[in-house]
């Protein structure tokens, strides 16, 4: 095999109270990617449509990422990348760790997977790094894993995936301004009221303890941010309107995907997804602001061939 | 049935990471207590052995939580209790929460059980708070479900039972010295750093996930406390010492129970849990404090009839 094409999806990161260590795959929105052996050597990308983006693979997230495997590996060949992006850098779904995931899961793939989702990972991290000038892996480590994933610790990489309930449905609109992660950043304080902590953690340990037990209430009850949406929240127009109208329509939780704008909606069954898709349609479309809205089924796969 | 004799546990608060949410029910260690139903209507403490506490019933945890659920309840006759009390009170492994629970859970059964074990929470809330100066349910939720136990919220009280692996162990060593609630409260932070706080909903998270999954190395990586024992430890001499000698003789964990001076261990299986103890006997018998120590395995049933 020396050519791949695979599908990297979008993810949501924090989902609400599991700031900077939960996460969860997107099945209906991704990039997808050609990978492809060469017998030159070195990374090249040598096509990306969708968004302007960086064809020198050291200034390209999904080009840092595959150095840092090449440069492990030491293959005798080279590779060159295709980028199809259908996720849009900086809308807080993940487009930055879908590029890191893509390369490097592509090219284990062609090099018969020396490495480990582990090993994936921490050479992803070195690729998300370019985009969000942090080593995090909150929406690298359900990009590969899939499903809902629990980041531990990042230094080792340590990844927890958690079980899915069958019927789990997201809506996720994307209004379509721009937040500077700079100013998502410096927005949360550096000391929070431990009563609130003690609130987050409860939360933490029930929605995990929810999603063993596909325990819909208790999810819903699980997902809330005490912590990081009564700040980030103000930096998307009509937040509050948003979530109001999901939960008005059945929405078990909805919050601030990433660090936004993207705002997600968990639902149970398609059906509930959609009547919360159509409900927060009606709010936006009054509001000018141009948006994309999807609904996607929990994806437990992660990263594939196509 | 007129009279029923019961085992009211031990239990341990907080659990590392799970700081005034988590707890879990101990085997070896407990209150018994006599539960009778008499014409005369009322609730009379008409004997109390092991500790010298209060016989009037409105002063006395056991017969607050008692009146509470008397008072609810209005049956057409009344109780005797008889305690005979096992637990020190103030040694930090849930004394108080083992009267206040008994004597609710005794009176119960007497009376058909028309209370569920929620309900039972509300009214031993009412009895802990005599003791505590505050409504929680840390350690009652453990008592009376048995097991490991997150207290979601107490008002209204929301419960979840989460899984106890098969083959895991407390060592629980209580050094004979006093620390005021006052002064354990006192010591900690009104605000905590948010990185820290990530990292204890991190290993929340990671907590519950382990009990789910029988994952003993994933546990032991997950008991850890970045918020409150750099705090309370001060409090409790040896503390640091103890710690090590447990974790380096095998054990998963080391914690201050509730808020000491209690110190619990987690070990898999009984013989690493012997082990714990014979280091941690070693190391506190030279320092002329005195102490109890005991080994349990995890109670998975709660308070029972005898």
């Amino acid at each position: 095999m020396n050519e791949i094409r695979i599908f990297s999806p979008a993810t949501v990161a924090n989902v609400s109270c599991g700031f900077d260590v939960l996460g969860f795959c997107l099945d209906s929105v991704g990039d997808e990617m050609v990978i492809r052996k060469t017998d030159k050597k070195g990374i090249y990308i040598t096509k990306i449509e969708g968004f302007d983006l960086p064809y020198e693979a050291e200034l390209n997230v999904a080009g840092v990422s595959a150095l840092a495997m090449y440069e492990a590996a030491k293959p005798d060949c080279g590779f060159e990348i295709e980028i199809y992006k259908n996720i849009k850098p900086g809308s807080g779904i993940g487009s930055s760790a879908a590029s890191a995931v893509g390369s490097v899961f592509g090219m284990n793939e062609l090099l018969g997977r020396p490495y480990n989702k582990i090993q994936l990972t921490e050479f992803a991290i070195k690729g998300e790094a370019v985009a969000s000038k942090c080593e995090h892996a909150d929406n690298l480590a359900p990009a590969l894993f899939g499903g809902f994933t629990l980041v531990k610790s990042i230094s080792p990489v340590e990844i927890l995936q958690i079980p899915t309930p069958e019927n789990l449905y997201a809506t996720i609109i994307h209004p379509q301004i721009e937040i500077k992660t700079s100013e998502s950043r410096a927005i949360l304080p550096k000391e929070v009221p431990l009563q609130n902590a003690i609130t987050q953690w409860a939360n933490v340990g029930s929605l995990i303890h929810s999603l063993h037990t596909s325990d819909y209430e208790l999810l819903k009850s699980s997902l809330h941010d005490v912590i990081v949406e009564p700040y980030r929240s103000q930096l998307i127009p009509h937040f509050n309107e948003v979530k109001k109208a999901a939960l008005q329509n059945g929405a078990l939780g909805t919050g601030i995907s990433g660090s936004g704008p993207s705002i997600f909606s968990l639902c149970k069954g398609l059906e509930s997804a959609i009547n919360v898709k159509d409900a927060i349609e009606k709010i936006y479309s009054k509001t000018g602001i141009e948006f994309d809205i999807h609904v996607s089924k929990i994806n437990t796969e992660g990263v594939k061939i196509l």
